[in-house]
């Protein structure tokens, strides 16, 4: 079986980092499907999925760690193709990935306690994202 | 419902990401699974898939991303093992994953307009590659 | 059909890597279901898994390169939140991400032959890991 729920999620520019957990369980909360998993997926190529411990000082680590592997003050080439100046966004997306997958039982996310799931936004300016959970299981 | 598709994708020594978004978008549209997800999975423990805004100039910014975090001109303790020089390959392969999972409906993907998805080869000789999709839904 | 196991693995302190693909095929093997994917997904917010050449070398090129990416040796803001000093740990375990889906026919893994399923434990001391395997298909 399967089921499509969507939503969107409002970020700033720069990259921000969304706590989506509360938006995901509750989907999976009302589904139909009682077991399996759900593919959180960002249809786009400048933000990610992941899981984090989701507290100020660790997403400023996050942000602090990104700036140090692929930093935003050096020049993409990107930037000749479109003159949108975000080549850092995608580069981010692309080594980071579109999506996870989290198994459910019983309409709950099986995630650790201080696991909470994160859209990361790496754009340059602020977006309108749509979050596509596709939802499979019993 | 499961049904398992094949692709063979042709690539070049050293780090060369090849668009597949056309394989994939007409193995989905020929498939009997109507909604869903495909899992795309690259076997082998020198390349990962992802998606990304498929043109060359930022093709050429994950080149030098990957260049700078994981670089190919240093010694890896891998050569000792088998003497055939690949661990950047293996390296990269590791830190970005096996494959990816990209949600579907009505046979076709649901991708943002600027994402492509992507196989990133990281071998340091040409390869005859096979992708397989695990597509499952209803 | 949906069908969970789950297994328990004994990490170190620091990263260590541990090759569990001989759990995962075991797990496929006895499984009612014969054809499909499965979901390898660690609960918790300091590990991660992805598929490597398991062979000592390599794990420690992974070792070496993971500590030039995100060092352990430099000052975490997490640091300040719990005082437990791992946000290291967290850091590599938010991009490297929760978990990976691998395909599988007649209850085989479909890997390629010198790719294992690798945990990726990141925390600072030693855990005693549960993993899921949320297994999906006919």
């Amino acid at each position: 079986m399967v089921e499509t729920k969507r939503f969107k999620v409002k970020t700033k520019a720069g990259t921000d980092l969304v706590n989506i957990t509360d938006l995901v369980s509750e989907a999976i909360a009302g589904a139909k499907i009682k077991d399996g998993v759900v593919v959180i997926f960002v249809p786009g190529s400048t933000a990610s999925i992941s899981t984090i411990e989701y507290e100020p000082n660790l997403v400023g680590d996050v942000n602090n760690a990104l700036e140090r592997i692929i930093p935003s003050d050096i020049e993409y080439e990107h930037h000749k193709t479109w003159g949108d100046y975000n080549g850092v966004s995608h580069v981010r997306a692309t080594l980071n990935g579109p999506g996870i997958t989290v198994p459910f039982a019983d309409r709950r996310l099986m995630l650790g306690t201080w696991q909470q799931i994160v859209l990361m936004d790496f754009d340059t300016r602020a977006r309108d994202r749509e979050i596509i959970l596709q939802i499979m299981g019993d």
